[in-house]
C-alpha cells in the first residue's frame, strides 16, 4: 500500500546544504504538511509514496529556501529615488525626509508586498526585517505565503536626520510596548517570528538597550541591529561614549548569541575575536556596503575566527534590488578580492551564508536552512538549461556564480508552492504593479518638489 | 505617402546614450535596412512610416546593444570546471592542461556558441574576443548574427603553464601569417572586425610586439591584450625586463590609441597618466579580477584622468558568466566601495563604459555603441515589469542596480531582431545544450581523471 502524501519532487540535483558538500542525484524529496517528511533514492520512492503532486524537474537543483537575514521590505518604493550621492545627501535630503512623509501603514503594506513578489520570484523564503509598523509587515508575510522574522523597531535617539517620533511610536516606552503586542500577535501568524530590533547603537539609549536586551532574553528572541555599519558611526561614538559601539554593546550586555549584528565593515582584530566568543552573529550585506561606500566587511577574517555569517541584501533602496543569488555570488567574488585570496568564501561557504547560517543567526536552524527530515518543506528550484549555466562541471559553482534570479522555477515554503513554472501561484503582479506605479509616481512627485524649493 | 521601412520600435523610454544623460519618452526608432533612420517623436512617426514590423514595448527600455570588450568565448565549456582554487592550481593543474587538450576548432566552435547564445540572451550585441582558432569564432558570430571583433592570437614566448606550440599555430612566424589570413577572410564578414591580440606582455617577445604594432598601424586595427592583471607578473617583468610592462610596452611603441589594455589591477599614478595621454583604453573586468583575487583595477583614477574605460566579462571559467548588466553593476558597486566614495561611476557612466566607450575601444563608435541615426540598428530591449524593478523612479539606474539580465526581452543586431520576446529566433538552444552536455562531460572526466592520477 503506498503512502499518501501530499508532494514528491523529483529533480537532476538536490542540494540539502547539512551535510556541506553533499550534491545528490536521482534522488526525490517528498513532503507532507508542510513538512520534510524524507530525502531517498527516487525509484524506491516512486514506488512507496503516492503524491498529490509529483514534480520532475529534469534540468534543475533543488535546494533549501534562501534566507535575506537583513532587509527594510517596504524601502522597495524608494528604489532608484536617489542614487549615487554622498550618503548624508542622500539620507538628509531623500531617503529620511521621503520616509516622515511616506511610511505609514498603507506604504509599508504595499512596499512589503512588492518585496515578497521580488524575493518569491529570486528564491527567497524568509526574510529579516526592520522597519516602521512591523504589524503590517506580519500580516502581509502571513498573507502572501513567505516566512518571516519581523523587527521590533526602536528608535530613541533624535539626531539631526531622523525627524522624532515617527508615525509608528512616540517614545521609547510605546515602541516597547507596540513591539510587544506585535509579538504576541505574532503568535497566532504560523509563518512569523519577532526580533527586536533597535535601529542602531546611534540611535538608540543606554537605557533602552538594557532593557531590550532583558526583554529579549525573556521572550527568548534574537536582537537585530545595524553595527559599525560606518566609519563616521565609530567616530561619533569615540566623542560621545569615549568608546567604540562594540565596546559599548559588551559594557551593556548585548554581545550574546542573541545578537545578529548588521554590516560589520569596521572591525579591529581584537572585536572579531570577542564577536566569535561571544557567539554574535554577523549578517554581510555586501552589495548595500559597495553602493554606500560603507566600507568593506572583513569576511575571510570572521570566518577564520569562526564568527556564524549570515547573508542580507539590505533595503531596496541601497542594492538596489533583493536578490540572493546575486548577494551569494557578491559576497563570494567580493570575499576573495578584499582578501587576495581567490580560496576565500567558496561557493559551498556562500550558500551556508545565505541558507543555514542564516537560520543560525535568526534563531530558526531547527526549522529551516537545509533539506532534513523534520524540518519544515521550504525550499526551491533553479532551472540550469540557460546558456550561462551550461554546461554543469558543479552544480553549487554553478548556482552561486553562474545562475540568475530568473532561474528560479518553483518555491515552497512550508510546504506550499508559491512560485510554480516561474509563476506566482498567490499573489497578483499585475494589480500590485498597478498600485506601485501610482504611489511610486506620488513618492518621485514629492521628492522632486522638496529638491526644486531647495534650489 | 507613408516612407516604408523595414522596423518601427515604440518602447516606454529610449536611452540613446548620446547624448549622456538623455531619457525619450513617447518616441519611436526607426530602422531600415539594418541602420537607424530616425529617432523621433512616436505619434508623427506612426503617421510618416508604414513599417514591415512595428514593435510596442509597453513596460521597456531600448538602449544600444552592450558592448563586451574583453572576453574569451570558448571557455564558457570550462564553466565551473575548476573554482575557489589558488590561481597558480588553477592554471597549471586544470585550464591550461584542459585547454592543451581541448581546444581544437570543434570546441571553439560550440563554445562560442554557447557564449554567443547567452550573450544575446543578456542583450550583448558585440563582443571583443581573444582566443585560438579565431577563424572559427569568426564564422560561428557572422553565422549567429552577432556583431564580434576576433583577436589574432599571438603567443611566442613558452611559459612553465603553457605547452608550445599551441593546437593553433607552431610559432611567432605562423601565428602571424595565420591571424592575416584570419583578417583577409573576416573583411567578407558583415559583422567581424580583427585586432591583433598579442596574448600578454610575459608571452609575447619583443620582436613579435614590435612586429603586430607595425602590421597594426598598416591594417589599421586595435591591438588587445591583458596588461597588469597581477602583481606577479610585474614582479617578473621587473625581473627578467628590469621594468614594468606598461614601461616596456611604452618603450616598444605600444602605447597609441590602438591599444585595449585589459584588467590594468597595478597602476602607478605616473602609469595612469602615461595611458591617459598615449590615449590608450583600458577594458575593466571587475567580476574575473575579484574571483582571482588578482587586484583592483583604480576605477575612479582613471576616470579622473580621462582614460577612455570599457567593460569586459573576461572569459566563464573566472567569472563565471558572459553577463554585462551584471558586470556594470558590479563596475559601479566596486567603484564606489574601493574609492571609499558612494558618487564614483554613477548609473550613467557604467552604461557609457557598456556601450560607447567599448566601441571607442575597439574603433567601432562610428558604427555602434550609441542610438544616433546613421549607425548601425544593433539595440536591446529591457522589460522593467519585475517585481525588482518597480517602481520606475529613474530607467538608468533601474537598468544598471535592479535589471536581470532575463529582462531583456530584444535584441536586434544590425536591424536584425535575433531575439524576440525573450525567444531566440536564430539558435536552437536544445540541440546546442545537448551538444554541450555531452562535450562537457568528457571535458570533467579528463580533468578529473588527470586530478585523480595525481592523488
Amino acid at each position: 500500500m503506498p503512502e499518501y502524501v501530499d508532494t514528491l519532487i523529483e529533480p537532476r540535483w538536490i542540494v540539502p546544504v547539512e551535510p556541506t558538500g553533499v550534491v545528490l542525484e536521482n534522488h526525490a524529496v517528498v513532503i507532507d504538511n508542510g513538512t520534510i517528511v524524507a530525502i531517498e533514492d527516487a525509484a524506491p520512492a516512486r514506488q512507496r509514496y503516492a503524491a498529490g503532486e509529483h514534480v520532475k524537474l529534469d534540468t534543475h537543483i533543488v535546494l533549501p529556501g534562501l534566507i535575506n537575514s537583513h532587509t527594510h521590505a517596504a524601502m522597495t518604493l524608494f528604489r532608484g529615488l536617489a542614487d549615487d550621492l554622498p550618503l548624508m545627501e542622500w539620507l538628509n535630503q531623500h531617503i529620511w525626509p521621503s520616509e516622515a512623509h511616506w511610511a505609514n501603514e498603507s506604504f509599508v503594506q504595499t512596499g512589503a508586498q512588492l518585496a515578497i513578489a521580488e524575493m518569491l520570484s529570486g528564491g527567497t523564503t524568509c526574510f529579516n526585517d526592520m522597519y516602521f509598523f512591523p504589524d503590517r509587515v506580519a500580516r502581509t508575510a502571513q498573507d502572501c505565503g513567505i516566512r518571516a522574522v519581523v523587527g521590533l523597531i526602536m528608535i530613541d535617539l533624535p539626531l539631526i536626520m531622523i525627524d522624532l517620533p515617527t508615525a509608528w511610536a512616540q517614545n521609547s516606552e510605546e515602541y516597547i510596548r507596540k513591539g510587544i503586542a506585535v509579538h504576541d500577535e505574532a503568535r497566532n501568524l504560523e509563518l512569523v517570528s519577532t526580533s527586536f530590533a533597535p535601529h542602531a547603537p546611534y540611535t538608540v539609549s543606554d537605557q533602552s538597550l538594557r532593557k531590550i536586551q532583558t526583554l529579549a532574553d525573556e521572550l527568548g528572541i534574537p536582537i537585530h541591529m545595524h553595527v559599525h555599519e560606518t566609519e563616521h558611526e565609530i567616530e561619533e561614538s569615540i566623542r560621545l561614549h569615549k568608546m567604540r559601539p562594540i565596546e559599548r554593546l559588551s559594557q551593556l550586555g548585548l554581545l550574546t548569541p542573541r545578537l545578529i549584528g548588521v554590516h560589520m565593515t569596521q572591525l579591529l582584530d581584537s572585536e572579531i575575536e570577542a564577536l566569535a566568543e561571544a557567539g554574535v552573529s554577523v549578517v554581510h550585506c555586501p552589495e548595500s556596503n559597495l553602493k554606500l561606500a560603507s566600507g568593506l566587511c572583513p569576511l575571510k577574517s570572521l570566518v577564520d575566527a569562526g564568527v556564524n555569517l549570515a547573508l542580507g541584501t539590505d533595503g531596496a533602496a541601497s542594492n538596489n534590488d533583493l536578490d540572493m543569488i546575486c548577494e551569494m555570488r557578491t559576497a563570494a567574488l567580493l570575499a576573495k578580492g578584499t582578501a587576495s585570496d581567490p580560496t576565500a568564501v567558496p561557493a559551498n561557504q556562500a550558500l551556508a551564508m545565505a541558507t543555514i547560517d542564516g537560520a543560525r543567526a535568526l534563531g530558526l536552524d531547527h526549522i529551516i536552512g537545509s533539506l532534513v527530515p523534520g524540518k519544515a518543506a521550504d525550499l526551491i528550484a533553479v532551472d540550469f538549461a540557460h546558456p550561462a549555466t551550461q554546461p554543469v562541471h558543479d552544480p553549487v559553482v554553478q548556482l552561486v556564480y553562474s545562475s540568475g534570479r530568473d532561474q528560479v522555477s518553483d518555491v515552497w515554503v512550508n510546504g506550499k508552492r508559491l512560485l510554480k513554472n516561474n509563476s506566482h501561484t498567490e499573489l497578483d503582479l499585475t494589480a500590485l504593479f498597478d498600485e506601485v506605479a501610482s504611489l511610486g509616481a506620488r513618492i518621485y512627485r514629492y521628492d522632486h518638489q522638496r529638491a526644486a524649493k531647495r534650489t
